[in-house]
């Protein structure tokens, strides 16, 4: 299985499938002190919510050798470093909740032990959505994907892609479209490279063309991740999501997000409250050919968007497929 | 002005901006036979519905020189180049008219002559849209608008930035979003370039991003050009133009066509018969820093798609502001 991630115990250090360089080079990254696990999040090393969260909890616990002042130190640096997915938050407190708890002299293990079971339980969670949203994919199906939302992005399997390989493991035949996902093209670069590793038809379109390929009625379905999803069912996810979203609508297409109960936030009644990391002017500016766009010329980089629960037909998770009206409480079978 | 297209009388030849290297560099290229001039459109040196029926017809006449049989030549080599906007043709079938009708001791000099009238004509209707247009629009207003239907798309002003600029010759406050408009980036290289040279608050977007951008209450109106319009209404117009659309509609934002009578095709009573550009997967396979998404990735690249006259407001025209039902046909003020 692809692994973006990869703790090495014995050294205490967490290796990176270096995404930036993908799929040019397949080359790894060691990180080994919680601010080299912050700059490898912040400059996009390793992405996707999931996968924040778990090396972000690995990043944690690196600091445990230097006692428990390093490891709050390392809690509140890797806290700063994206804001949007609420999977990173989720992880850093179970890595506080565990510090709270641990004897001195066990410290270490007990932290790289909770690193490494939101990291099983990330995998765990991908395969159960992917059952459950693989009965949503009629036998042959044709799915549309913005971003990427697979292995590489979590623990594992993938979110969106888990779903896509755990149908086809049922036998279902699928094909994909990916959206390449501008401006840091993690369709054109990650999921196409991902799902074409695996073996799957996938076809790479730019983002405005998925209007016309949905009237040309080639998309049976479109399935995303997420980033942050409020207790309503609003969901954030890679900017180009909600602009999916209303198109799927206008063409009767099922528009499925799916995402693992760390992905929710039920602090926030509606997605009004997430907030929305803005990026570097650079990611847009910098052209081919070392063209640039001109300084004189404003740009608007905005990572995420939110799309309204009213457009989302189904929400899968690993402890089911939820339908509007969404109303995620806590409670058995809920995050 | 910015001239997209020079005709030398002297050299019998064609004065090219290059809009490959834009904006990085303002060079210039100079086509002195049709072979030249046909290649200049095929590979995107000029580009713009009316811009490359403009430049074909002085294509043609450059083979005045070699004699009535050259020209036939010329007009058959210049009509293979791009099949989607009819500008294209009505220019070379102006062309071959001419040809027919003049004399032989003329020919050269009827023919450029011609193709100055083209060219000529069609600055007077970016002109008169310009006018009509601006009225649609109110006295301080956000226009986003989609890949480059601007000056350098047109014998000069532009069809949809025509009205940008007649807009704000009438005192109007005109703000811009600029759609980046992949895989070829026409919003990002051309269009943001063109508008913030001329002093326009001009700021770019991810093709994505519209959607998020249009429902934060930000955009008042959309206005694009266009390759080719059916009898009906229904528009071709540079891929990602259909997207567009509809997230317009789902916003209740007027959505605006701005097209000289030169890019209507009145034997089509509908966009299904309007020939659809399939360009080289290359455009969008070859990514930053020397990248390429793999072979075993399949690359859909339509250049444009359809918009249903049910999602167009209006359509700009120099004879004035048609609104549907359209039913377009050779009449009075019509094409």
């Amino acid at each position: 299985m692809l692994n973006a991630l990869e703790w090495n115990a014995e050294e205490n250090s967490l290796r990176l499938l270096d995404q930036r360089v993908l799929p040019g080079r397949e080359a790894y990254v060691a990180c080994r002190t919680p601010e080299e696990v912050a700059l490898a999040i912040e400059n996009m090393t390793v992405r996707g919510a999931p996968a924040i969260g778990i090396a972000a909890a690995y990043g944690a616990a690196m600091a445990a050798s230097a006692g428990r002042g390093a490891v709050v130190e390392a809690l509140d640096r890797l806290a700063r470093t994206r804001p949007t997915a609420v999977n990173l938050f989720l992880a850093l407190d179970r890595m506080r909740r565990c510090l709270e708890a641990a004897d001195a002299g066990n410290l270490a293990c007990a932290l790289a032990e909770e690193a490494a079971r939101i990291h099983a339980e990330d995998i765990q969670a991908n395969r159960r959505m992917g059952a459950y949203g693989a009965k949503l994919l009629p036998r042959s199906a044709v799915v549309l994907t913005h971003c990427n939302a697979g292995a590489i992005a979590t623990g594992g399997h993938g979110t969106a892609l888990g779903i896509l390989r755990s149908a086809r493991e049922e036998g279902k035949d699928i094909r994909v479209y990916a959206d390449e996902t501008r401006p840091l093209l993690q369709g054109a670069r990650l999921t196409a490279w991902e799902l074409a590793r695996d073996g799957f038809e996938v076809t790479l379109i730019a983002d405005g063309m998925a209007g016309a390929l949905m009237s040309m009625g080639r998309v049976d379905a479109v399935i995303v991740g997420a980033d942050r999803i409020a207790a309503n069912g609003d969901t954030a996810n890679k900017i180009g999501t909600y602009s999916l979203a209303v198109l799927a609508a206008a063409h009767g297409i099922p528009f499925y997000v799916a995402a693992p109960w760390s992905t929710f936030d039920l602090s926030l009644p509606d997605g009004s409250g997430i907030p929305i990391e803005e990026r570097a002017e650079d990611e847009m500016r910098v052209l081919f050919n070392g063209q640039r766009v001109p300084d004189a010329v404003r740009v608007w980089n905005p990572a995420f968007d939110v799309t309204p629960a009213r457009y989302v037909t189904a929400i899968v998770t690993e402890g089911g497929v939820f339908r509007p009206p969404y109303a995620f409480k806590r409670a058995a079978g809920s995050p």
